[in-house]
């Protein structure tokens, strides 16, 4: 029997498991959505997946040996409890659900941020091999990050470790919806792109973007305004060049607070920014010593959900030590 | 013979030298202008001070086991140049200063960005003690930082590791000195604070802040900054906000991002922040997760010349092994 590890990429939507080898190939998968058993459900879903996950790897003759568990939220690296934070699966916040899983399942279980996740995925298996210090920014609806640094992920004292969505890059700037101003996900994150376009068309009522909306604000989404941007929309076209400015701010204090080897742009609305990668580039020198940014690699890749599986399964990897699995 | 380091704490005026045990206790000391033979003579003041302070050494039966030096500069971890923006000791730049000690004075040797030094000061004997994780600032002529996580330094892949002095706390901000706009300098250093005030008091010819300065533009100090908005000056009082809100704005940033244990606010600026404490701390909780910012430690702590040199010394102690020396 050869060995494996067991992941599981909970989404607000969707949650995905597999069976993932050390060296990262996906054997077996599965993918159910999350509240399947209505709202509040995200939990017996997960139990549900791996159940069936671990049928068929043994069916396989998998040996499987330890389950992650990526989260859309904070979670507690010493008490294992998911953060109050985490509005895409209510039932889950507050709840140790790592030690829930290996007692059910009798195996070592590991739950962290899924963006953290993500973060140890690029280190073992995506762009960041070989690589002692990355960044993952992960623009999304919200914004996720996670971060690696001499080797290691930076949980923080109480999972926060990468919260850089509600980070200010100004600090007298726009509200955003957590209760803040100038956060980088009040600019850059899908979410915070789609309420910056409709405060500026509720505005100007002959805004072309309110056209092509079909003249509801509610049909504004930030694919939408990216569309209109390369469009020459002037209403979307300001609020992606602060959107790139923004997240090119970001770019710079990671850089120069931090100095990783790599930075990747990932996430459901990095495949948008991809074509204004130039745009990005130019504001992050702005901000970033030049010296130390020009040794940086920073990659725009489109999201991967196969890769957020993986990073689940990396949890397990990270944890247990890959070489003695 | 009991064992202990060298620590050398280079300054832009000063530089300090003494033997520190591994408690951290200051045996014998020196200091010298760190320019003394004229400008650019700071490499021979450094060599000059190591040998004063070993031949006494020696003759109090201390046995040396290592030389910590650190500099106001960017350390390179890799090839141990110290970088091109050491402007304040422009003879060391580009020059491999720990191996040339080692070499001179047969004895491992350490070099790093004095802010580095100074966290780790803090984590071996000052707040930072049984912490894991902690980020020290430091506003003094400029701005400081040194981040400690998961109980390692955080040099980055070039040595700008905790460079946050220029990083964006508004990217569409003030104009720093740098070139760039916005870096937490340009609002909450010395030099930042007092270039503001200045271009404010040019554009008003009746500000008081002008009398304080005794006409002269070039009197303006931070101190003088500090004092006058105390006194209830309104143009000082703008200047002041702004800087709380800045260096607020960035502690939320590092709350949220790195989430530490502790955040120390030193440097030589700290003790006018040190009255302010509330402003600095409310503009913080606008920014933080209030529930990782409610267990963060944010402590501002009067500049400690003994502390920096005992951090010099820790260089060697975190390198080599406490416990091994």
């Amino acid at each position: 029997m050869s060995s494996a590890v067991l992941g599981v990429d909970v989404g607000g939507t969707t949650t995905a498991a597999g069976v993932v080898t050390p060296e990262g190939e996906v054997l077996v998968d599965a993918c159910l959505p999350t509240h399947r058993g209505g709202p509040g459900t995200a939990g017996r879903t997960i139990g549900e997946l791996i159940e069936d996950i671990l049928r068929r790897a043994a069916a396989e003759k998998l040996n499987v040996k330890g389950i992650g568990v990526g989260v859309p939220g904070i979670v507690d690296p010493v008490s294992g409890r998911i953060g109050e934070e985490a509005h895409h699966v209510p039932d889950l916040r507050n709840q140790p659900l790592a030690s829930r899983l290996a007692e059910r399942f009798g195996l070592p279980a590991f739950v962290d941020n899924d963006v953290n996740a993500l973060a140890l995925a690029e280190s073992m298996f995506g762009l960041g091999r070989g690589v002692r210090s990355l960044v993952v920014l992960a623009p999304g609806t919200g914004f996720g990050a996670g971060i690696i640094l001499n080797g290691q992920l930076v949980r923080g004292a109480q999972g926060f470790g990468g919260e850089f969505g509600h980070a200010p890059v100004s600090f007298e700037g726009r509200p955003c919806w957590c209760g803040s101003r100038g956060c980088l996900a009040a600019y850059a994150s899908g979410r915070g792109i789609a309420e910056a376009a409709r405060a500026r068309v509720a505005a100007d009522p002959g805004a072309a973007l309110r056209r092509l909306a079909g003249g509801d604000l509610a049909n504004i989404s930030a694919p939408l305004v990216f569309q209109a941007a390369a469009g020459g929309d002037p209403v979307a076209g300001t609020v992606i060049d602060e959107a790139c400015r923004a997240l090119g701010a970001m770019i710079g204090t990671i850089v120069n607070g931090l100095n990783p080897e790599l930075v990747v742009i990932t996430g459901g609305v990095a495949a948008s920014y991809a074509p204004l990668e130039k745009q990005v580039l130019d504001a992050a020198a702005q901000h970033a010593y030049s010296r130390a940014l020009h040794q940086t690699r920073i990659a725009i890749e489109p999201s991967d959900k196969r890769l957020t599986l993986r990073g689940a399964a990396a949890l397990v990897l990270y944890e247990m030590g890959r070489r003695r699995l």
